[in-house]
């Protein structure tokens, strides 16, 4: 009988990050000045990133060392394990092997900490004491006040104000790792005083939280934000997740046909598949899916064109798919799938078509949810049902194709602090959200042009 | 550098459980019935057990083997790891070596599912279509959810009301699983309707919920009733955590010098002592620990003599340490350890001081709670914390004795459904329980005089 779990020893854990900026088949355009309408250097990025981070956006040296004391607190939780998710299977009746990585076995229970300890070991050295950041649901700021207590960095998190109340139980773990949370807007910036000014009663926003964090770093010469997806050194971080699964598969004597991440930014779809497009690019037969939501779906429906990052115009123009910066997605319970961009890394393969992309209705995706909860146990994040859902079905696929393939997907998140929306999908209560088309239209028009 | 974390291969499982029965200094004092005053036969247990269990909480066999299927449904989780607490280590400045074994990677977030599988399987086999049981904070109730969906068996869950209002998300978690929960006092059982019609705005209690379950199971015959703790046959299977534990320290070159474990009804403690107490009668210095709070004391300010299991009278009297079976602790956030007796086998091994007893009380807990999640990441529940507490404060002795020796514990649960009780604690308003001298004297009174 194999083993379910492939494990791997610590001393085997990558000394190194994957950066697929050094075999891309074109240079990622880069980013761009809204007023100017030039390319971006480093130094215009140095007011809220480190330098060390700065030179890993732009690096395209294939290999990049982890330092020690970021390997040190990765060995708090990694290596993760890989699974194979065998009960699963034989509920589907299917030919297939299914693995799953099992990211949510870190203290703060997603991927979002590999990233966290790494920005926040190089805001470290460069003096940083404290470091700002905006959350949604929670999960990248319990991430990174996991990993500021790690550093002993001061954390504050500007928290939408809506999930700030509905949510309480990630604001208590943020305390836990001593993290700083305000609901956003609040009356700790000149940005939020004016939206409270105007609409006490607003329930917040990422881009609100996101303008917050990023005035507080601005203003401040010990402080410095820090951004849990979307840009190139974020996703760096993340190749760990997908540099261990290579070696576990080897381990395992298999050999991934299909690789399934969910996207939102895309730094766990990032972090598991990047590894592995070298080999597609050396002719290995492979299909590499990203998934989002159809309530916004900005590979799948987008385009691909230069847009800002956020709502409020504060980041640079980046080159990406986008629903337009203004488009608001409706309210699914996959909240960390509610952007309106994609990483520009993960675009730019799309574009070229070495990855693909499907979408989901928030229904089916509960769906495979409570079956994968009901055969494998762990119960899963929303956005990491989106990965199960697509699993299932290139594992029925296979069944009724009578082929064997092997499929991988990261299961970015467990669900333990998302249990009501299990109680929705149960009650019958989830929407099932169509594409939103005349939404999309709408924003697209305000997507400035770029020669 | 060595691992921080100490993994075993699926295929080094322990096989077989270890029945402390065989090697008890003295015979464990049998069950008796409270009418007759007479032990009672397994056939008295076969209304509510099926036979397959009954007749492991009788033998005196000292290994017993795990059913192939049981050792299946163990491989969804375990070997769970053991990890070495270096980064508390550090914190404290102790010699000591603190290891803990982590039993919240299973589905459910702690050690109860290792014998909901048993149970459930035993009862399948016996062509037990539906099992019934009661469940306070909901710990329980959901490790049986889960296993019963494991093996297909029917899930019914009388929780206590005020939990199944005030803690959703772990009647929530039952439902994933497919189990059915119910607030107690509920309308489905005769006693459930009679306490409803006398009081109908009733909190409910594990008192209340233990006959409605029981009574649900005696009025059906593809009924039977299972029990998280207290019970032989549940600290039976409860003894792959410490042999695993066991090989976990050959691995890591080490030998255990403090075993600690909380303790409610007993099962997490004994399911990592059993396994070690053969080396302390043949002459190992060890210490053994089990851990209580202040307000709730049973072992360390309780009395060891017949009492009934349950406040409603509907168990046999059995020998252990109590506080009287009236007696009700104060509402302290550490559910699971809110019982007024103890397993009679941990009871019988303090008696014979082969184990030894700590009280501590909740804000000390959760002191060293918070330190355990700033310094390892994982966030431990209120029951957990209490064997942490009594690990930091054996570390600090170390320390001033300058002795460096080898500490592990027990990490029975995560608190990822626990956070606002540490909300609570960092507000300041956590009460801190004395021992509760006058209410003990007061249940001490009810217990029956048996000869």
């Amino acid at each position: 009988m194999s083993d379910k779990k492939i494990l791997m020893a610590e001393k085997d854990m990558p000394q190194r990050w994957y950066n697929i900026q050094a075999d891309l088949p074109n240079p990622l355009p880069p980013p761009i000045h809204p007023g100017t309408k030039q390319p971006i250097g480093p130094e215009m990025l140095a007011p809220i990133f480190p330098m060390g981070l700065i030179k890993q956006e732009v690096t395209t040296e294939r290999w990049i060392d982890i330092p020690d004391p970021i390997m040190e607190a990765l060995r708090i939780w990694r290596p993760t394990p890989l699974v194979r998710a065998e009960r699963l299977e034989k509920a589907l009746g299917t030919p297939a092997r299914i693995y799953y990585k099992n990211e949510s076995v870190s203290p703060a229970g997603s991927h979002k900490p590999n990233t966290a300890v790494a920005q926040v070991y190089y805001n470290k050295i460069e003096g940083v004491k404290r470091i700002t950041t905006e959350t949604g649901a929670g999960q990248w700021g319990s991430a990174l006040s996991f990993a500021c207590n790690v550093f002993g960095v001061e954390c504050k998190i500007y928290m939408v104000r809506v999930s700030y109340e509905q949510k309480p139980y990630r604001k208590m773990l943020m305390h836990c790792w001593g993290g700083n949370v305000v609901p956003s807007p609040s009356p700790d910036t000149e940005f939020g005083r004016k939206v409270l000014a105007e609409t006490p009663d607003t329930p917040g926003s990422l881009g609100i939280a996101i303008t917050e964090a990023v005035e507080d770093a601005v203003k401040r010469d010990d402080t410095k934000y820090s951004l849990g997806s979307v840009l190139n050194h974020v996703l760096l971080h993340q190749t760990v997740v997908g540099l261990e699964t290579k070696e576990q598969l080897k381990i395992a004597g298999d050999k991934a046909d299909i690789l399934i991440g969910c996207v939102g930014g895309g730094s766990n779809f990032a972090g598991l598949a990047f590894p592995f497009v070298p080999d597609k690019l050396k002719g290995q037969d492979m299909r590499i899916i990203a998934v989002e939501p159809t309530a916004c779906p900005s590979v799948t429906r987008g385009e691909y064109r230069y847009d800002f990052g956020d709502t409020g115009h504060m980041t640079p123009l980046l080159k990406m798919f986008t629903l337009g910066h203004t488009f608001i997605p409706s309210g699914i319970h996959a909240g960390g799938l509610r952007y309106h961009g994609m990483a520009p890394l993960v675009s730019l393969l799309a574009q070229e078509k070495i990855i693909e992309a499907a979408a989901y209705r928030q229904n089916p995706v509960f769906k495979s949810a409570v079956l994968f909860a009901r055969t494998e146990g762990a119960i899963p994040a929303p956005e990491t049902a989106h990965a199960i859902h697509c699993a299932v079905e290139e594992a029925l696929r296979c069944k009724a194709e009578g082929k064997a393939k092997t499929i991988v997907f990261n299961f970015s998140g467990h669900g333990h602090f998302d249990m009501a929306s299990y109680e929705r999908y149960f009650e019958g209560k989830l929407e099932d959200y169509e594409h939103p088309e005349a939404a999309i239209r709408k924003a697209m028009a305000d997507v400035p042009e770029v020669p």
